[in-house]
């Protein structure tokens, strides 16, 4: 594997400071990827992103899949070469997004077959056709294929649910494999079997039509070589069947290893427990990647429980809406207050938006609908972010994470469980 | 008048290659204003706007006026602090959109009465009042109301609105040099004054009260004392008009002048002889400015005539609809056939856009419903109208603007009128 690597270079407690080595560069772990739902972070161009301290980003295979198809992105060279960003790229499998529409979504152990947001039409995602996607976008890291339970749910549903996960991780990383072997010998397939992956949403939006998901029999066009794959831990708030899935999925053998099934509504101190319980399970040499996660608060405490990855649409959807983080806290740019504040958003911060403009200023884009307020939030919010994790990977270094910790909880603590 | 200068630098037929020194710093002419409507220009921030190549940008005083306020932007120090931008900028009066309120509008000699298309608050815009708010928002360069008359009208309606439009810039004359004089013993004045001028929008938003435009009788608060007002010519499509409105803003004396009331649906080569027939009347030693105006070849028609300044919405507003200027004509991106098109958008232009995204990603930000499609392509479509204003000054320099007019001719050209 000479494109994937990670070493941990500091640790203090459980926490870890590490470099996550990829195809398209390094990563200086804890890192947070933003969250570029339809190869796009929403507003900001990628020397935006370059800007704010970006390393790493997000796509969204179930997006990019439906549109604009994973076959034009392949003939186009790769997401890489499409979204105009030349550092790392993560993107998951598309099952959550698909698990997310509801009632348009059946699973069996084939997969799971839905009706597109865009168009209605019918789709099957497969452990294959997702690893195919995957492999025709060319992240650097694709994530497993697996079963987002919706939560609190039957032990025993749990625990179908996490066996089914396993299978399907180890159907994941047959194809994987397949495809590495076969791009040893032959890497650029021609753009018929790149094309026939794609929904034809663009060419027949008249009607329409049951589309099968990626024939596992035809071969994708591998648009980077270097990509690794990650799986993923599930088993809900169980800690047995976490156990279980940490079994199944170390057997399969990935390049490293990501929490998947939190931050969908349960407690932070649930979070944190199955954090704390699934850690120490996973191999100490490899990244691990809690996915969707979270506050401010919630990456530094899962940090102190040993966590290197992060994504979370936090901070760039909560820009949007007006939601600005801080280094005193979260504020709202809406409130009248803010009028005639010719003060920075942060005067704390070093980004563009700060430098250049008032809250009073940020205000009256935001309630003039302004496009701009969109922008400026976003460079801000993302900044913020990014800055949270240069402290968080100093303080590992300096062996002052504790006191890290407790700065930021006492800014943004939020309820813990009830019980 | 230290602050405001013009000299000609060369000459190619009537068209000047000219230098044009404001308070916030000088403008190569003929030039181009980008329109930040409501204190940005949609989707760009300043740092985007500076590299474009954007010497000068317009505000427009209506909108700033109704919100976030003129008193507000004067207590946070006027238009450049609360945008963040630097360099020049020229407000228009406001007349035109309190004009374009059609019924919710009525045009007495007092000035504009009309409800606000925000929240339906009624208000008066006079000449002293849209004079006093410019004084607030410190704008580089005043527009003077005038009475912009739909078109076509009969002769006597566009002399009645002819003479009214020459009264009302007396008085705007007027109460700019009353400010002028006031400004120079005492430019800072209390901020309760600076308030007097703001509907109260934000406060009141419950119910509607109708609200008196600026009394004349209270000072502004003056935020840039170099500021220079500009007068302006209407007279609709009659030269003998055109010729009454000339002789009666000249007499009154302003820093410089401009065509208003063209561009309104006129055919094009009407509004290039109004161009053509005005323009010799107006002083050689001061910038001439065509409000509103236009395409690449409407500018380089208008050039040729001897005017140095334009501003128009149409590379701002077309980019957030999809269509593109590029050096091979107009292209609308969400056509299918740039789906898999890896192309830049134009391969002649150097800017952020071009540089760094194919057409197919652009076409994909742009069905998608992305942020980025409008920040994107405003970025080149901006770029695009500056850089053809570039090869005009380059041009006139050089003589050779007519083969740069045939050259856009062939690209942009667009019908001419019926007759």
């Amino acid at each position: 594997m000479p494109s994937f690597s990670f070493r941990v270079l500091h640790t203090d407690g459980a926490a870890r400071r590490g470099e996550m080595r990829t195809a398209h560069g390094v990563v200086q772990t804890p890192a947070f990827m933003p969250v570029g739902t339809r190869g796009a972070v929403r507003g900001m161009t990628s020397r935006d992103l370059r800007e704010v301290g970006a390393e790493i980003i997000l796509g969204n295979t179930y997006h990019l899949w439906l549109r604009p198809g994973d076959g034009p992105i392949a003939r186009l060279g790769g997401l890489h070469r499409f979204m105009g960003w030349d550092g790392p790229i993560l993107t998951d499998s598309g099952g959550f997004q698909a698990f997310s529409l509801g009632e348009k979504r059946v699973i069996t152990e084939a997969g799971i077959r839905f009706r597109s947001h865009l168009d209605g039409s019918e789709h099957l995602l497969t452990p294959e056709g997702a690893t195919d996607i995957q492999a025709q976008l060319g992240p650097d890291i694709a994530m497993v294929l697996d079963e987002c339970l919706a939560q609190p749910a039957p032990a025993a549903a749990v625990r179908d649910s996490t066996e089914r996960s396993a299978r399907w991780a180890r159907r994941c990383r047959g194809r994987f494999l397949e495809l590495r072997d076969l791009g040893a010998g032959e890497l650029r397939l021609d753009s018929e079997a790149a094309e026939s992956r794609t929904p034809p949403l663009d060419l027949a939006r008249g009607g329409p039509e049951p589309v099968e998901g990626p024939n596992p029999e035809s071969r994708p066009r591998v648009t980077n070589p270097g990509q690794a794959q990650f799986g993923i831990i599930q088993g809900g708030t169980v800690p047995e069947l976490r156990t279980l899935s940490v079994e199944r999925t170390l057997a399969i053998g990935f390049e490293a290893y990501a929490i998947g099934g939190l931050s969908v509504g349960e407690p932070a101190d649930t979070m944190y427990s199955v954090v704390a319980h699934t850690v120490p399970q996973l191999p100490a040499d490899r990244p691990r990647y809690l996915m969707g996660v979270g506050t401010p608060l919630d990456i530094v405490e899962a940090v102190s429980r040993g966590i290197d990855l992060f994504d979370c649409v936090m901070p760039t959807r909560n820009a949007r809406n007006g939601q600005l983080f801080t280094s005193e806290g979260r504020l709202t740019i809406k409130n009248a207050k803010y009028s005639v504040d010719g003060g920075p958003l942060d005067p704390a911060c070093g980004c563009y938006t700060c430098r250049t403009h008032s809250r009073a200023y940020l205000r009256h884009l935001f309630v003039s609908g302004e496009i701009g307020a969109a922008v400026l939030n976003t460079i801000h919010n993302l900044r913020f972010y990014l800055d949270t994790m240069a402290r968080v990977r100093q303080a590992i270094v300096f062996g002052t994470l504790e006191t890290l910790r407790q700065s930021l909880q006492a800014i943004f603590s939020r309820p813990l469980s009830d019980s």
